[in-house]
């Protein structure tokens, strides 16, 4: 997969040099690059950003410099592309959006940063998304936790094929709770049964904890899940004990 | 305020020195602190991770190093705290957090890296949050995501006083559209209303497009609200125009 990032701050992406996402670009299984949309700013002081038409606070990147960046990634890359631009009026993006992505050859994130963009600009756009109802000071951490979630998905990029599959959400369910060693620190007991070996006791209560998590914290995603019967009659019993408490 | 992030991944937090959080470091709106919790294992080749009681894919973080940087922590600043974890079972995260999270002296965030943590880490814990249903490998990108929604909200750390209130959400609606200059640009013109300098009618059109866009992509969010009657006026236009449509 290729990604490019349009943005005014490339210093920003050191951390997709890190960890798992580093990595991934260290064995090839990620192309990842940063387009410093100012080069092609059309002025000798390197403006990218003007004041609204109409008046107010703020100002809003141009459009020249952003469809001029897109223009020369589309001479030197012609095949299809996914630009997305992290807006708070976009998609809100989660786990189906970040595996659809994952099949994707090439993306193109858009940063905005200042109080905005100009307008015409969403109509280089494939996707809007959004990360949650919340503001930030511009679409660079977005970019990278879309990377970050997306990257972690292709094939070998997670250290053990495994990992990625066990995830909260990737069976619906949040995820049980977790222990390792010491079996006991500051008066706090590993449960018994993760102990003593008995792999269907432990799957059981594995399933039993996601699915308590799930209905205390999380019903939404409990209620848009077909049940097995193993899993109805454990939640039950869930129900029973939180009842009984 | 006062911010530590516990992280294994010290060098990811680059980011935090660029564009408005940089300048806020700078001046001395916001001190940002990165605790390498790697420093506090027990182990000569400085493990912090170790594998899953009961089996299953994948490291998680022992208890032992998080416990005593935060103790650390808290002995050499004793005052409150608010220590957040950033975690898929969390609150989703949104501009009301970020608003009530701006008023703290001190936060701490703690980021899991790896498979996930040991339960026992939550006892530590006041406020789990989520960025979303998304799986990421670290908490390192949430945490910067969420200091820069809160930070840009302290009191002097936007260039413009105004400008965190005229954003999207901040009134209940998403932002209208906006436009800089070039009046024409690759023949898409700015609508004439924005260009003529009638105040009010600017301010109309703005509403207008702004309870546009919140209902046709964001209906909960108006569903929320309640608007005065020329909001209601305004929106019933909207509504016959995209019925004519």
């Amino acid at each position: 997969m290729r990604i490019d990032v349009l943005s005014l701050f490339p210093d920003m992406f050191a951390p997709m040099t890190q960890s798992v996402i580093g990595k991934a670009l260290e064995r090839d299984l990620l192309d990842f690059n940063v387009v410093d949309f100012r080069q092609y700013s059309h002025d000798k002081h390197m403006h990218v950003d003007d004041t609204p038409y109409g008046g107010g606070a703020g100002m809003l990147l141009k459009p020249e410099p952003i469809f001029e960046a897109m223009d020369e990634l589309n001479a030197n890359h012609p095949g299809q592309k996914r630009v997305i631009l992290l807006d708070p009026a976009g998609k809100q993006f989660n786990q189906a959006a970040a595996r659809e992505l994952a099949h994707e050859a090439h993306l193109v994130f858009i940063c905005g940063h200042y109080e905005g963009y100009d307008e015409r600009i969403r109509t280089l756009v494939t996707d809007e998304y959004s990360l949650g109802d919340f503001v930030l000071t511009g679409g660079e951490l977005g970019a990278m936790m879309m990377t970050d979630a997306i990257a972690r998905l292709l094939p070998g990029v997670l250290g053990n094929d495994e990992s990625a599959h066990t995830d909260s959400f990737e069976n619906g369910l949040l995820e049980y709770p977790q222990y390792t060693r010491p079996a006991t620190y500051r008066g706090m007991d590993v449960p018994e049964v993760l102990q003593n070996g008995n792999h269907q006791l432990i799957n059981q209560w594995r399933l039993k904890e996601s699915l308590r998590r799930t209905y205390l914290r999380r019903p939404d995603l409990l209620a848009a899940l077909d049940l097995t019967s193993e899993e109805h009659k454990l939640l039950n019993e869930v129900i029973a004990e939180i009842k009984n408490e």
